[in-house]
């Protein structure tokens, strides 16, 4: 197809396995690409994406449609004006219930790289680290299991098969940063939790702290407690918003929010995460 | 006293660093000894009363009444039963938004050996330890912070004095198990959070998760999704009963509910815990 | 048609009173035969409808589908356990404030056979003696009221006209068993109650209480009282499980969950209710 | 003291067993007699009760003190001015989730004449007969149970002996009134009901319903659905109101509100209960 | 198209500045006329409809339809019948939070003729003064701000232009009656108030006070003090039964709801309080 | 007294009509006066009393105690950095639904210039004018009633004797400031509304509004929605700053919050609007 129609950019949407290869092909066919989140498998196959795209001058993006949500783009400008003052705490959370996807290869690590972390986990990941500016990592450590996975069972997004299930279905970590803060992470395909599914992140910082799922901040003004909350306007289409970015880049009328390097470092943290479950010790990034 | 009076069993409260060498005194003058919680400000000071009281056949214990809550005593009766199966992973908090003590040591590091851990987050960590059954430890890392605590301030506990507070307001923390599990905690005395007092245990097993503070279980039963709330008929004082299973005891009534030797451990735990704050590194346990 | 077309099996829904000539039809043309609840308008009918299904050997049911409720599905299995204990009191309500239908013949005695009773009390009723294993009935009492019918008005079901009211608009009714328990039944059409719909069945064991609607259950575990609720998993549809389930009777695949013999059952129960609003006095089943 | 004092008027706050014979010494001695409810163990006391008053010509009145609520007062009055239009159907509830006094004598039928029936539920039987403006009676039946109560154990009343408890925990009633209208009966010590504690009386009159704690009504105006809530202006003292009916009675300033011939009816109601929970069988009045 | 079709009866909706051109046109063309509200620009205009439509024998109706609510139907019965006693005070309410219209003429005063007071708080003060029986006015006087609308900006309701911005964005009036009572106003397109959009009339009676949207009524019975709420059975479709008013005006079968008298009249209101905004002082009505 | 114990500061709480006498007794002996709000029943009286502790060199206040609330305090230095913007109008509203008070003389208009716009609405008034610093007024307007009162009656605050009720039961103004803007107010002894007290202050500035009990703004920040709550740390005793702001005044440590010249000026406003009400016709003030 590709040396047929010679197109400009693509997108590519199929499981994470084959992300690495149909984009080195597409970058190598001379294309722009924006490629679903995860990058890849990988941080090998990510890097190798990255450097390519670099080299032939073409664009990578990802497909973090977060980072397009209001709560997100507006908490960003609010702390690059300084208005939460050092964060130096994150929580991190997307546990489902019962959300093992009854369809698909989300249980099929060989397809996928991994489960709720790679599929889920990775979106509040890229939330928090874009709005910390991805800052350097010193090491991450992390436990996981799959006691509720391998027993196979009905969930609300259908019925899965305990033999076929090689994910974790839930994973719980801590990250510190090299400017000695933190992020603690839970992510979850099944967990026994009373909420059917529990999304968000939390930051904290010494002016301020801010909870993005819904969008509220909790501070003091004056020496006196405030809280706020945004009842935003008019909500946008998010993954619209995120196709729209890659296209008026790849016009050259605006920049990338996801690049192909943000893209390897989440990767490279994915990866040192399911190093620290198997080697049950912290993993240096 | 000790000498002119010859009591039997003796309670002591004081600032922390008076905990060791007045137990100590009280020990080597024949008396059992109930000592609020943290047992000391050092694992070698809390190791040395343990094993005093062990060479003297006296009793020690120390104050950590939330055991005997309601919710702790019935939950344990649950976990021993095996209704959570495996417990993979335990969540720990106390954060309160603006609880730093106005009165009394808490904000001074000489007097208490630390803040919002040793004070508060040693009752819900002492809580979540007694529900695992006390487990082995591999390491334990943390951050902690100071920035809202060194501002001074005036909160829902009164004024404090920014120039003399030389404790964390917030330590955030990961422990992992030898069994491969793991428990994150947060603990503050101040953070930019919307509650007012957020103190909560939630474990989560492969057959049932629970919440402590109210306790509710959140499982299945025959395949499907069931929630649980316990609507106590009667609130016991638990100050109370702690008391009461030290005079028991005491009388040879009964066992205590907290033993010297699990005094020493949290100690030991919260020694790491400080330490890892400090080296930016994991702690070996 | 029968003699044309020959069917296996028919489904029957017209009104009351051509239900048993219909299925009597059908059956005598070699049919298997769903049809609509109520049984039919006099327990003659019933019995002879049950007679004549099992003289042909062919199957006979009818549409209780609030019987294959996930609720009463999985309190059935909970009862047959022995979870709920001895069940010696039941309350069945299914009252509309204005819920007079506005269309059809549900307000003409002679089409069909009576009032809410027959028409929606009888589905709470079934889910009920269900749920007690169809038990035996001693007596039966109940008083009935028009008032509010026979004025005629408008509702939240159209408007209908008070003359050509000849159904109970309100029945209350009370169960013996030969056990010795009893049920309470309240069901009407149109009521001054707070509620747009009320309908519900709850039952008091010795051991839990149930309430169907949402499923919620009261009891104790270890000496402590103890409420579950059940957020099922994935909402089944009544009506289709109802007809699966005689299909797969039809083809040899399953039993009838509701038999001819239950038909029989609850109209004869349905008579003598009426037959004590009538007499005013207790009826002997 | 009877005899010493010859006072004018005596209160009488005794086991249920001693109301008859203290009364009767009372009124014999001359005195005018306020009796707590329920006024005695059988009808027959009762009666001898309201009897001697009569020929002494002295006042008999008992303490069913719900009757001089704000609620019970105020729907009496709308009642009375046909604002309910005719009430075909009552229900009377009184259930304690688990609150079988752990004191005094209510769990013994010697002492007490019976359970929840004679020590709860006579009250709310009052309010409602009160309402209806105490109808002629054609008979009633019921079925109890005392399963929870036989097993003993610990509520939000205190513990109580199961060896000793000989009264029902449970009582289930229906009433038919000689103008063809009905009530129906609920009250227990102890049931699995979600309510800590259920108490109510609600009457469905075909111009209006009403439920009474809170009071409230549902009906209609000009066609359309309306309801109404009553945020009194002031909560009386309903006990001290009984006493001062009392006071003021004796003092010939007014009428009594409770009088010794509506205590005879509800102890024969009572008795009418009972005796059909034993017989098995509906009962005339 | 008057000429060619000669239509009976035409409905008419353009922008404020047409309605009186296109109304006077269609009567002179023997037209019966629905008009959208407000009736007109300016007074003057209003009254030459209203003339012209009585000179010819034709019909001017105007559509403020909130008259043909549920509510406002009900209400103005009661009121007719005294239920309210005497109202002597009114609010009236419909301010949008942020609603400054993205489309259409709405913030030019040249076609409109004004900003929220015509075009939305003129349907209160309609709904208001429809329940007082239009009563007669003594003066009037307001103040308007366009200090929001004019910075230009963003809303629930679209993007503005503050340049073009040529209306009030609030107005907040007071109009006392003849007969001693008062109307409270507030109307806006755009407010800093915490509702969304906050829509109401409130009518003070002595006997009995009003909130219109929804329908609550408060007052006394019998010295306690009651609130009533109406549950609607049928909510109606006010723009058809507006429509259908005309449409049976027009065939003989009905009177008109809104006259053209009554437009006028409300055109002066406008008229009034607008030349109240700019003389900064009351204004004789 | 005053001569006797010559004392330096003096506290009057007397019926309103004894308030200018007093003070002036006071001032001329010498004494610093902290009076009661209303000032006094008359402008003239104000006037007569600012004047006097003027000349004497001598203090005088009010008991203005709301603008000692936090809420008051915290939002006065939010308008003062113009965090508001323009703010152009006010709502002014305390309304008990039956609060005419059963004790006292606060139905008596001799004793104490008139009903609720004298007692509780001259508070939220100033609230109102101190937030708006005061600002010059045009002219006022209101209408007002006594229909409740002088019906006679029972209410939340005791019962009242409608013959003796000589003030108004409510009162609706409206005020327009020199600068354009405007103020509009509602107080009520006694009115028809669901609310048993409603008592607030809102201010609708162009960049933020803000309602004060409690203290909520809401606004836009960078083009978004915005609304903040203010959970306070801690609730000060407001009449206990009232009188430590009078005692620090006169021992020289600061100024007076509330002054003689505002004093003054509420009692002309006061009234004002009873002018107005009297004579149907705006007044100037």
């Amino acid at each position: 197809m590709l040396e047929e129609l010679k197109p400009d950019a693509v997108t590519i949407c199929v499981p994470n396995r084959f992300h690495c290869p149909i984009t080195l092909d597409a970058l190598n066919g001379g294309c722009h690409v924006m490629c679903e989140k995860p990058p890849a498998i990988t941080p090998k196959e990510a890097w190798e994406m990255e450097r390519t795209a670099r080299e032939k001058g073409l664009l990578l993006t990802y497909g973090f449609h977060f980072r397009h949500s209001e709560q997100v783009a507006f908490l960003k400008k609010k702390i690059e004006q300084g208005e939460l003052g050092e964060i130096y705490h994150t929580r991190v959370q997307w546990n489902r219930r019962r959300g093992i996807p009854g369809w698909g290869n989300f249980t099929n690590r060989n397809m996928q790289g991994g489960g709720p972390l790679i599929d889920i986990g990775a979106h509040m990941l890229d939330v928090a680290l874009y709005l910390l500016d991805y800052p350097e990592i010193s090491w991450v450590t992390a436990t996981a299991s799959d006691r509720i996975g391998r027993k196979g069972g009905r969930g609300l997004m259908g019925s899965w098969d305990g033999e076929r299930f090689t994910v974790e279905d839930g994973l719980f970590g801590f990250i510190r940063f090299a400017n000695g803060t933190s992020l603690q992470l839970e992510t979850a395909f099944a967990i026994n939790q009373k909420e059917e599914n529990l999304r968000n992140v939390q930051l904290y910082g010494d002016k301020l702290g801010a909870s993005v799922f819904p969008l509220e901040t909790f501070g003091e003004e004056s020496g006196e407690l405030v809280n706020r909350e945004y009842p935003f306007l008019q909500m946008r289409d998010w993954h619209l918003d995120c196709d729209r970015n890659f296209v008026d880049a790849c016009l050259g009328k605006t920049e990338l929010l996801v690049t192909g390097k943000q893209g390897t470092y989440i990767q490279r943290l994915i990866g040192a995460l399911y190093r620290a479950c198997a080697s049950g010790e912290p993993e240096k990034f």
